[in-house]
C-alpha cells in the first residue's frame, strides 16, 4: 500500500523517502539499498572527491531503479567538471544544496536528469525555481550537517505555499520515523529527505562508533554552530552552519569560537588526528535533532519499510490512538 | 464533525484548540470567545497583576463553558496567594509555565481544577508529571514570547513518548492553521495551544498596530533572545528567552546585548516611553514564528472554526491534493 505523491510520480519511485546525500556516508551501497527499497537514494558527492565520486558513480550506472547524485553547490563551483562525472552515470536527478544552482541547471536538463534543489529560505526557493528546479527540498534547522536557522515547522509551510502549483516539495530536518512523514504530509509536502536515520543503517559508509553514538544520543543532544567547521579549517559561506552530536569537543568550545580561532593551529592538528583515529570525543558525528528517534542500526530497506508502514497506520487512524474523528 | 481526543474529553471541550495564556492579551473577553467556540480559553495571568486578575477572573466565574487561568510559575511564586484569586473563579484548569509547579499542585487539585503544565524539555516534563500534572503542553522554540531552544518537531515527539499512557500532550510553537493541527496530531498529541494566532483576533486585548504588524510579518521575521527582556529590566531565569517580531529595536541590538546592558538606563527609559506611546518600532510585539501563516485579524470563533475545518479536510484527504493512498 504505497504512498503515492507528485514526488513519487516525478521520480518514478514507490515510496516518498529520499536519502540525504551525506558526504561520503551516502555511498553507492547505501544509495542502492534505499532505491531498491522503493525510496530515492542520492549519492553524497559532497565537496567533490573526484576519485571517490567516479568510483561510486560507476557502481550506480545502469542500476534498474532510479537514483540521484548530490553536491554542495558552492564546492562544485570550484570543480564544475565533476558534474559531468556524475551525469555520466545517468542519474534520474542531481541534487544541489547550498548555493546558486543556475550555472549547473542547463547541463543537468540537457542530460535528461531532474534538478532537485535544497533550500533554507524563500529567496533560495525562488532562485532555485528560476533556475529550473524540478523539486525543492525545504530544510529546517533540525537537520544534521549543514543548514540554516529556520525550523522545519516554519520553513516547510512557507516553501509549500511558495511552490504551490509549480514544483513538488520534500521536507528535511528532524525527521526519522513514520510520525514525521505523516506530519509533513499534513503540511503539504510530497515526501521527506532523511539523513541521520540512514546514517544509522547497516549500509551507510560511516564508522561503527559514530552509528553507535547516534543510536545512544537522546533528543536535544545535538548542536548547530560553526565550531566543528572552524576546527577542521572548513569555513562555509553564510548563512550556513553545521549540526553535530554534542561531544567533549563541542562542550569545550561552544560559545568560545573566537578563542578557538586564536588557537586554531593546535585545535585543528588535534582535530585531524582525532578524525584519523576515529576519536569521536573530538571529531564530529554529523547528525540532526532526530537522533532521539533513532535507536538501532538497521538495514536501509527495513528503515524505509518501517517509516512508510508507520505513516500509513497513523494516516489511516490505526495508530494515533486518541485522536478520533467522530462523524456526526 | 468535531475532532475528539483524550484532551477534549478531559477538558470537556469539543475542539482540541487551547488559547495560550498570553499576559494581558488573553483577557476574559478572548478567553470566553475561544471557549464559546468549543476550544479552551486560558486567561493570561502572566506576571500577576492582582487588580487585573481579580477583575478578569470575576468576568469568567460562572461561564457555562470550561476555561482556564494561566500563570508564569516563577512569578506566581512571589505572590502565591494570587492562585486563590484564580481558583475562586472555578476554572476547569490552571496552567503553569516556566518553573516548578509542585508547590501549587495541591491547592489546584483540592479546588477541583486540572493542572496543565507547559514544558520545554524532558526534565521539566518529568517534574510536572511528578507534581501531578493532568495535561502537558510541549512548547517548541517557534513559540512567541518566552520559551526555550528545542524546536517543536524535536520536543513534541520526545514529550509524547515520555508521557505515553500517563497524561495527554498538547503541542505549542509555530502553529496557526489546520495544517499545523493536523501535523501535530500525526505526531501523537491530543491538541494544540495557540498564542500568536489569537493575538491577531478581534477580541485580543492588544494594540491594533501590534495586530497589524503580526498580519504583515512574513515567515522568518521573528527573533528569540533576551534583548527585549533586557530593555525592560525583566530578566528571566535560564533557560528561558523571548521571541518577538524583528523591529528597529531588535535590528539595532541583536548580538550587542552586552553593549545594551552597559547603556541599560537610557535604553530602558526609551523602551518604557515607546511602550506607553505604542511605538512598536521600539516596543516588542511578542509573536511566534507562525506569523507567516497569519494574514488577518479575525473573530476568535472564526479562527477556531477555520483551523478545525482545515485540519479535518486534510485528515480526510480532501485537501492534501497530491498525497494519495493507493490501496493495492
Amino acid at each position: 500500500m504505497p504512498l503515492r505523491t507528485a514526488l513519487t510520480e516525478k521520480l518514478g519511485i514507490s515510496r516518498p523517502i529520499l536519502l540525504a546525500p551525506m558526504d561520503l556516508i551516502a555511498d553507492a551501497r547505501l544509495v542502492r539499498a534505499v532505491s531498491d527499497a522503493g525510496g530515492f537514494g542520492i549519492l553524497g558527492g559532497g565537496y567533490g572527491n573526484r576519485t571517490w565520486l567516479a568510483q561510486e558513480a560507476a557502481k550506480l550506472e545502469g542500476l534498474p531503479v532510479p537514483f540521484g547524485i548530490g553536491f554542495i553547490t558552492w564546492s562544485l563551483a570550484k570543480q564544475p567538471d565533476l558534474l559531468d562525472v556524475a551525469l555520466a552515470a545517468r542519474p534520474a536527478a542531481i541534487m544541489l544544496s547550498f548555493g546558486d544552482p543556475a550555472r549547473f541547471a542547463p547541463a543537468i536538463k540537457q542530460a535528461g536528469s531532474l534538478l532537485i534543489c535544497q533550500v533554507q529560505d524563500e529567496a533560495m526557493a525562488e532562485q532555485a525555481i528560476a533556475a529550473g528546479a524540478n523539486i525543492l527540498v525545504a530544510q529546517g534547522t533540525e537537520a544534521g550537517g549543514h543548514g540554516a536557522s529556520r525550523t522545519t515547522l516554519d520553513i516547510v509551510p512557507a516553501i509549500v505555499d511558495l511552490a504551490a502549483g509549480r514544483v513538488p516539495v520534500a521536507a528535511a530536518g528532524g525527521l526519522a520515523d513514520g510520525r514525521g512523514l505523516a506530519a509533513m504530509l499534513m503540511l503539504g509536502v510530497d515526501g521527506v529527505l532523511l539523513g541521520t536515520r540512514f546514517y544509522a543503517s547497516r549500509e551507510a559508509n560511516g564508522a561503527d562508533e559514530a552509528k553507535r553514538r547516534i543510536c545512544a544520543a537522546k533528543a536535544g543532544e545535538t548542536v548547530r554552530g560553526i565550531l566543528f567547521d572552524l576546527s577542521r579549517n572548513n569555513v562555509w559561506p553564510a548563512p550556513f552552519t553545521g549540526r553535530c552530536l554534542v561531544n567533549d569537543h563541542a562542550r569545550r568550545w561552544m560559545g568560545r569560537e573566537v578563542e578557538l580561532l586564536q588557537q586554531v593551529e593546535n585545535v585543528s592538528a588535534d582535530y585531524v588526528k582525532a578524525r584519523t583515529e576515529g576519536n569521536f570525543d573530538i571529531a564530529a558525528v554529523i547528525a540532526g535533532e532526530a537522533v532521539g528517534l533513532i535507536h538501532d542500526v538497521a538495514p536501509a530497506a527495513e528503515i524505509v519499510a518501517r517509516i512508510v508502514d508507520e505513516a500509513e497506520q497513523i494516516l489511516q487512524g490505526r495508530r494515533n490512538s486518541s485522536a478520533v474523528f467522530a462523524k456526526q
